[in-house]
Order: structure tokens, then sequence, then C-alpha cells
């Protein structure tokens, strides 16, 4: 961390001010600019409020040199991860997954798309059972059934299930029923209380990318996952919100290399989310492949204009059969023979 | 909500889906353009999902007439509501409120800092005992010894505690201490089984707009508390994530004259999260006067650079008493007397 | 157009509202919902001020319904557009291209480093004798003698040159030296005096998405152009700003597929000024091939370090190569022959 | 400016780095942290550009320390600037100014308007003759002619005039008819040739914000124009591109108290652009003139439903009236005395 003083600091303000920072536990260097005077701070720099340090007289800004995010840094980390989600499913350290299956969990239906999914080639199974809706009226899911439907539904196929938890207390009954990987949505990408509980367990989880969540703080919500214990954690890039309308969200596909170069965890992509609409999901599939992600999350239901939520984007079983066949083309293509031949 | 089908859609086609959207209860008003045909849907049109039907072939676009939400909307509840935190304080329809205090109970000089923005003319006491923090590695707050803390303030001062829930787990312990009025952070604006759990009680709850959260939304999670059963909403602007990084949010202050345009609720501004400086707490806190805030809620510690959390953006009392006095002239210069004098 | 009327809307205010939009030769369709009354606007809408319409007391909202792009539109020119570059090469229409090049002509080093590009498989080359820089003393280009350079490296190399004009006034010289294509640069997208002119041309435009610009803005920004005159517009998204700092910009690559389905104009991505880091140039390249552009525009220096602007995103000769190798790997699985296989 | 390089940089490399920097003339400390090596650079770091040193591969994070901003720095000119814009009219550094009058000059009615605004307290006229508007379809101002009214119009009523420049070849025009100010859009913000053509003049220049422009790039086109000689520069806040479409921009009000901080040249605020509803005007000028403001910008237009562009954002001469009013007030209400009492 590196704090920036005022030229004009009285000597005894800035020694007074390195005091205070020595009295943390921290080393100090100053440097004596033409316009201002910088002291650099060494040591646990997470004692320290940069907010705090900026509010003092003599300090002009403050400046974060290390990240703050320990257990996810690559840094301290230099190998891929690689995260076990049971029946032999691997994500992550060049092996690439595609989780697929219908936004909610409605009924029959499930296990009849679940096994075209599978049979296309998707790995993980994924369905909502709890459901985060913007409208109060909407539809909230079937709950505990829908869970129940999702083990029949790994029963028959032998593949993991993936889907998503909201409410801390509702770990108990996820637990319960083995889910083999939780989801954390977007609107809870900061809600700590459940982040610290699906980190008491050591079931994978699968963070989303909050909707105004910068890089850094996806990776800050995976810290806390990992503080309390659990490593297994996916992140997920799903689009953020920017003044652009003809999209769902923005799909920013950056993130893909960028997680990878600041972290060893795996990274997957969500067009479905990302785009919003059925006919940007195939391109925008390709490209997060294209990108380098470890894996991608695909909404599909075999009836769209009778989904019980987000229909618009739902790819049919045809559809999704062909883009597999796509992204298995685009797989190949940047593997590292490939481009050596 | 409006259905803007393209120009070539076939007849047959068109039948069908007005057939599709008539059997959910709705009606259908159909109009030909020049370059496309438009279907009007009249009814409760909660139950059409406008992206679904989007997504289907003909249709191009879909466009929503009528606002989401219903009791939060000024449409059907002309009147400016009053809320009663207690204490014989009322805020909205004409009265105007301080809430101040630090940005985590830290301890005993919550007493002290209370006594101070009492006597600067603070009639609500906010003090955080739950903290969402960013790192995991920072300080989480005291808990329930935080809340017994700020009873005890209450008990004293005679005036209501404002205080943050982050868990529904903790609902309990914030109704046996009767808490006067709940605070929902920014980052749980989209968590909905907390906005339902304290739509369940009858204790007023201080909703903050989401980082990203538009204006839509935040009165959609209105909704999701008062759909509940609990109408004591208090809506607070507290900045949105933009670009800009020389504060730390933006202060989207235009926000106070719409949502007084859309709702009857009272609408809260928070200049400390806004603007995230000391600096800039006063000016701000004036013109979110101005603009017609029927509330402040503003950070005042008595040692700020040794402030736990937030110091950065904290008054100190004597600032807090000198920028009372100065709302207090703002105040009558947009009184209707004055400015018809 | 659509105008939402509020309930309450008196029949003589209706009446007024529906003369006066008749009186601008429009055609009236009214429908009375259940909480407003909603007329749909039929005709060249063009003549109407949504917003105005809006400020009227009776209506409530105002949605356009046709996009207000008309040459541009795909609507009304369903097939791709191909443009004519010189030298036998066009972009769209199937046809992929890549620019590349150095951010700044230097001097001598151009014709080097165009060699390199075209020995890689470069169609195209790029460099900037005018440049906009947000700091006045920050280095400006070299102006008509880096124009020459470009002339030299074209005559030798027989490949169009694509560089950027700033000022209206600059027009003249562009044309005398025959200027292959124009590119217009973020900071200009709405620079209209700038976009008439290269309007009344018949010379190719680059023309980029600004740095706000919505996906409508780019395409009104075309229109500008096209409406001039100047059929041959190619768009390009080079990224957007976003609250997100890890990267120069945020690459909206989901303007590629929905770009294509708006318009017939070639579309073509720069993966450069999107990402900003050297490091992330090959997998936002690759990433905006599987998307579907058309062509990519990519900062190519010999010596980075000693670039005069830009260096930190430029590739390398060597990495150069390597990325047009895997580009084209690319470009392969996402043939419709390879998928259909 | 400070590298922060990697820990495990090679000591040659390091060296290498520092000899790079020092022969351009800068001169270097070193610091050894835990986790990384800090270098320093002290001197003229304009010559330095930081996304470069950030490309090496050593480097792993560069940051600023010092402002780019020199001329419009408060650093270095401690004292508020007050500019003379004419027939008496000061603007900053304790006066305050109203500019008012209708979007675009249209007829005969500005010089009606004009006595309206001036009777009701507007102490500078306004009126686009040029206007720059997203559809080329739409109106495009009257050009000269409107110039001849607005010079009309000041000729009458002894009030300086203020209008948009838009194109470099029309600054002649501009000079010839001795406009008091010229104004910079939003659209210009970053046109590099437009700036310095005024920057050559001494008129003053009311400059805009872009859409999405950092306070920081506000404060360079600033620079822009004072680097070419011209110190007469007016910063305006007129709204920001944000998520939110509840307004027509999201109104960055913390930008009066932050460019007051950061620079000494007055501040403008446009209610009319930043919330796009005349029925927010009136709040949004009370709450810019609260923060601070040096001066409002304030659209005004006696038949709005017919006015040629914005009006669903000017007031009438009879809300306008009522504005000045409340303006006063609240200009009474922050007076250091009114504090004071």
């Amino acid at each position: 961390m590196i704090a920036i003083l005022r030229k004009n600091a009285a000597p005894e303000a800035v020694d007074h001010l390195i005091g205070w920072i020595e009295k943390k536990g921290l080393q100090t260097h100053v440097s004596h600019g033409e316009n201002e005077i910088v002291i650099g701070l060494v040591g646990d720099t997470t004692k320290i409020d940069p907010f705090l340090l900026e509010s003092m007289d003599i300090v002009e800004r403050v400046q974060r040199v290390s990240e703050p995010f320990k257990k996810a840094n690559r840094k301290f980390h230099p190998a891929d991860s690689s995260i076990d989600c049971g029946f032999g499913v691997h994500i992550g350290a060049g092996e690439f997954q595609v989780i697929a299956g219908p936004c909610s969990v409605e009924g029959e239906n499930l296990i009849r798309i679940a096994r075209q999914v599978k049979e296309a080639g998707a790995t993980m199974l994924r369905g909502g059972a709890y459901k985060p809706r913007t409208s109060p009226y909407a539809y909230q899911g079937m709950g505990p059934a829908g869970l129940d439907l999702l083990c029949e539904a790994r029963e028959e196929l032998k593949m993991p299930i993936v889907t998503e938890i909201m409410d801390p207390r509702d770990i108990d009954v996820f637990l319960e029923k083995k889910i083999d990987v939780m989801q954390i949505g977007a609107r809870n990408a900061q809600n700590f209380p459940l982040l610290k509980e699906v980190g008491k367990t050591k079931t994978p989880v699968l963070l989303k990318r909050g909707m105004s969540g910068t890089i850094d703080e996806l990776l800050m919500a995976a810290e806390y996952i990992m503080s309390e214990g659990n490593d297994n954690v996916i992140l997920c890039e799903r689009g953020i919100r920017t003044f652009e309308t003809r999209t769902r969200n923005t799909f920013d596909l950056n993130a893909v290399p960028v997680l990878h170069y600041l972290s060893h965890l795996p990274v997957v992509a969500d067009p479905s989310h990302a785009t919003g609409y059925t006919r940007y999901v195939e391109p925008m599939a390709l490209a997060a492949t294209a990108a380098g992600a470890d894996g991608l999350e695909i909404e599909v239901h075999d009836d769209p204009t009778h989904a019980w939520s987000d229909g618009a984007q739902a790819l049919t079983p045809d559809q999704f059969c062909d883009l597999m066949r796509r992204i298995a083309l685009i797989r190949e293509a940047i593997a590292p023979e490939a481009a050596a031949e």
C-alpha cells in the first residue's frame, strides 16, 4: 500500500503518521517527490483501511499495491486448480465441462431434458429449485420438491447436479440431498452470511459474478468461501450491468483471461444470462470457449415458450446438440497441439 | 404490455399468439403499422414473462406499459406515506428526520457519540452491529453485543435506533431487542429471502438501493417487503456504481424526485456512502435536502482516524453540528411558504 | 411509436393530442387498458420527438417501436453488405480480413512492421498519423508525413491502408493521398460534422463505437455517413466504458451478433483497445472471431517498449504470426461445413 | 508514478528498467516489499506512458501519483478563478450566474423568451444555432442566422450569449459575431481539434463533461484549451450515462464539490439535460445550487410542446420565474454568513 502525502505536509505530521502505521506492525519507506511525499507500507496491509488513511489531512491519495485476495490468488498458488464435482467430472486445469438444463425445475420434463442434454454431450445438469425473481409476484421455484427431481435425474443419468442456494437456512437440505455443486447467484455475490455458510462445507460452489461486481470483488467473494475452509470454488462470468439495453447484460468475456491471470480457480461462462436471447447464445458460447473458459453453463428447455422462467434465452435440445458440435470444434482449434501444427 | 411483431408474420402465427395470450386471461388489441404489427396486452400482465414473449419467432420486441410494482406505486396510493419509527418520530409526508451515528458500533464510545448527535439535532441513531465487508479479513461487527449497546443508548436518549440486518436467521434477535428500524444494505438489495423475512414483521425497514440497482428494482424490493404485509418501508439512495472513481459511488440525486413521482414511500439519502469522503459530505447533504429528501443518514464519529470502519467518510460531532445548522436553513428555503413570499 | 397516457386523462385532452399527432401526418390507433390508454403512432415517426411527447401532462411514457436507423437497417437491406477496400480486399458477407500495424506511424519502422504483418497474413495495414490523446502534453502524431509513410508502404505491399481522421479540415489531404479506409475513432463517434464530411466521399469508413455509445448510437452514426451518400461503412466494436478497471475497456462482444442481427454492415472487432494489455489480446481476438466478427483490427509493433503510444497492448510480429495461425483454426471451426460434418 | 514489480524479477531486469526510466530524465526510488518491489518515479512523468510500463514483463502494475492536469489544477493555482463573460457578468469566486433560454434558436420567439428569462433574473442567454442530434433526420439548427438572432437579443438586453460550436471550421464566424461564450457539448468533450481551436481564442468556453467522461477527463479537456493559451474555461456537469433509464442522464452532483477540490475553475450544472424531464428540473436545480455550483444552465421555452428540440425538459417562463425565487433562497441559505448566525 502506498500513501501519497501533500507536499506541504508538516514534518511532525508526517512523523506522527509513520508512527501510527508502524504501531500497526508495518514497515514504512518514505520518498520525497517534486510535488508530493510518498510512503510505502510494507507488511500485512489488510490491517489498514485505505479509505481511512485517505481521510487524514496530510494524505492526498492511497493506492493498493497487492491484491486483497490471498487464497484465490495465483501468486500464492501458481498451478491451475481442478475441482472434483463428483461422478468423475473435474473442471479446470485443462478439463472443460458443459453444464446444461432448464432455468427452473418445473416437474417431469426435467428428466426428459436431462436425458437430451446428456446425450448431446453435457456433463453436468443444471436446474433451479429456488429462484431469485425481481418481482414477488413471479414464480419462486419448487423448493425441496425440485431438489428431489434433480436427485432423481442424477441417479438415472449419473451426472452431477448444479442448483442455486439463496438462503443460509437451506444449507442443511442441500447437504442432506448431497447436491453436487451449489450455485451462488449474481444477486447474492456479496451475501456474506451465505458465502460463509457454503464455505463451511466441502461442496463445490459455482460462484457467479455480481451484476455490478468487479473482477476483484468476485475474487473477494471466492476468498470468503475459501477462508472458511472450502477451496472448491468455480468462478462464473454471466454478464454485468452497463448502459447497453440491446442485450440482457453485457458479457464481459475479458474477465475470462483476466481471471485466469489473477487466480488459479476454474472459470465458467454463462452465455444464456449474459445475452438474454436464444439467438445470441450460440455465437457467444463459442466466443467464451475461444476465450479460454473452462466450461459453460447453458439453459436448455424442450418447450421454451412454456418455460416457467427465462424461456427467452433457452436453447431447444436440437439447438443445444448443434452447439455442442461447434464447441468441440472450437476446443480443438484452441488446443496447444492444433496451433503448433 | 405491448408486443411488436415482424411485418411478415404469417396471419396464422399471429392468431396462434393471440390465442396463447388470451388463454392467460388477458385481452388483446391489434394494430397494423407500416413496418410491424403491434399487439397491446390488457389485464394482469404479471402473468406474462416479457423476455419469453420476445423469444418467439414472430415477435420483434416487447415493451412494458405499466410498472410491475403495485403496493409501492403512487398511482394506487396517491398520498405520501408517513412511517412511524417510534418515540414520536415520523418520516415522510412533510416530516424530515436525520439519522446519525457511527458506521460500526465499537463499544463505549457509542453512547458518547449518540449524545452528541442528539444534541446537534439528529432524531434517530444509527450504528452497525453486523457489518458487510468486502474482505473476509476485515472487521465483521460486534454482533448481539452491539445491538445491546444500541438499546442502551436508546433507553438513555429516547430516540429510535437504526441498524443493519444481513441474515434472515438474525430476525429473532432483532425482534426480541425491539430494534426500531431494520436497515437492508445495498449488497442485500436483492436478497429475497431476507426481504421476505423483514416483510413478515411490522418493524420499519430502511431499504438501500443496490450498487447497480435501478430505481425500478428498488421499488420491486420494497414490493417484496410490502407484499408480505409490512408497509413500513423507507427508501434510501446511497449512490450507485459507475465508471467515475473520484468518489466512492455516484450519488444519483435524480432518484429523489423520481422516487417521489413514482411512489408514496419516504425517501432518505445517504451522503456518507454516496461520496466516501468527509470533505464532500456537507455539500451533498445540503444538495439532497434541497432535492426534497425526507431525511438523511449521516456517519458521525468522535475519532474518525480510529474508527473501525469507514472513518474516511465520517464527520466529527463538530462538523455534524455545523451541518445540522445548514440543513435547517435549506429546509426553510425549500418550504412552500418561503418560496411564496 | 407508442404513447401511454394516464388513465384519468380527460377525453378532450386525448382528442387534442390525437389531433396534434395527426397534423404531423401520422395515423393513430387508440386502445383503452385497465390502468392506461395507449396510442399507437403509425407512419414516419422521425417527425416526432419522443421526449417531447412524454413531456405532455397526460402522457406517462413513450416507447419507440421501430428503429430510427433506416439505411443501416437489415430490415430494409436483408443481405450482408460487402465493402470493397481496394487491392481486391473485400470485407463482410463471408469475407474476413485482419487489419494490423502500429498504433502510431512513427517513421521508418512502419515499412518493416508492414512487411511482417503482411507476411503473417494481415490483409490491411493500420497506423495512426493523427492521434487523439487524452493529454495535450502527449505525442499527437506525425500528421501528413505519417500519411506519406503509409502510402509508401501501400505501394510496396499492395495492401489497403486504414488511418484515423479527426478533423473535417483534413478531408482534402485524405482524399488527395487516396487513403483506402478512413477510421473514425471512439471519441468522434458523435462528431456529426466529421461524420457528414466522410459521408460525402465514397471512401470506406471504419467507424468505431463510442466509449459510452449504445449499439443504436453506433448505427445512427453509420446512418449519418450513409445519409450523405456513402454506404461503405464498416462497424467496429472496440470496448465500452464500465466500472471494471482490470482492463482498459469492457469488450462488448455481444455487439457482434447483435449488430449482425440489426444491420447488414460488416462488423470488425478491436481486441487491442478492448483489453489494453498484450497478454489478453490473443484470447480475445479468438473470441471475437468465434463470435462471428467479419474482421479484426490488431496493434503490432516490433519494439513495443519503445512505441510512441499504446505499446502496452501491441503484439510483437512473432506473437501476431502465432495469433494468425490460431485465428485461421477458429475460422475453420466456425465454417458452416465444419459444423455440418 | 509508481511501478510495482513482481517479487521474482531478476535483479538485472530491474536494473535495466531503472536505466530505461532514468534515461528519460526521471529519478527513481526503489523499495523492496514482502511480495513485490516498488519503484517510485520522480520528475516529469508525462514523458512515460503508464500502460507501456505496465506491459513490461517484470512490471505488475503502474499507478499515477500526481494528476496529469496542470493549468486547471488547484494545487498550482489555489485561488478560485473568476471568468469575465462580458456585460459585467463574472462567474466563479463567489459570483453565481444563471444561463437560460431555449434549447434551439428557432426564430422570432427567441427575443420574447430572452426578455422573460432576463426579467426573471437570468444573467446570460443560451440558445443553440448548431445542434448535435443523434439522428441525421432530426432538426440540425439554424446555423449563422441563429447566431444573428442571438446577437440581436444581446444588443437589446445587454446580456452575454452562450451558444454551442461543433465544428472547428465555424470558429471564424463565432469570432466575427463576437459570441460571448462558446459552448463545447458533451459529444465533443474529446474532440481535440475543436478544443485546440477554441483554445487559440480568448473567448470564454463553457465546457461540458462527456457522457462517459470522468472528472479527470473533463479537467484534461480544460487543459487542452488552457494549454493553447485560453484560461477562460467554465466547467459544466450535465449528467453522465449509467444503467439508470428513468432519467435521461444520471446527474453526478458529487462532481461539483470534487471539481472545486481539484480545480480553481468555475463549475456550472445543467439540470435540464441531467434529468430530461421538466418535472425534475426544479428540485435538481436547487440541489445543484446547494451543492455549491457557481451557476446553472437551464432550458426555458414559452411553448415547450412546440419546441423544435428538447421540449420535454424545458421550463415555461412562469416555472422559471418561480425557480429563480427558490434558487435565491438556497443561495442565501448556503451563504457563509447565514450559517454562522
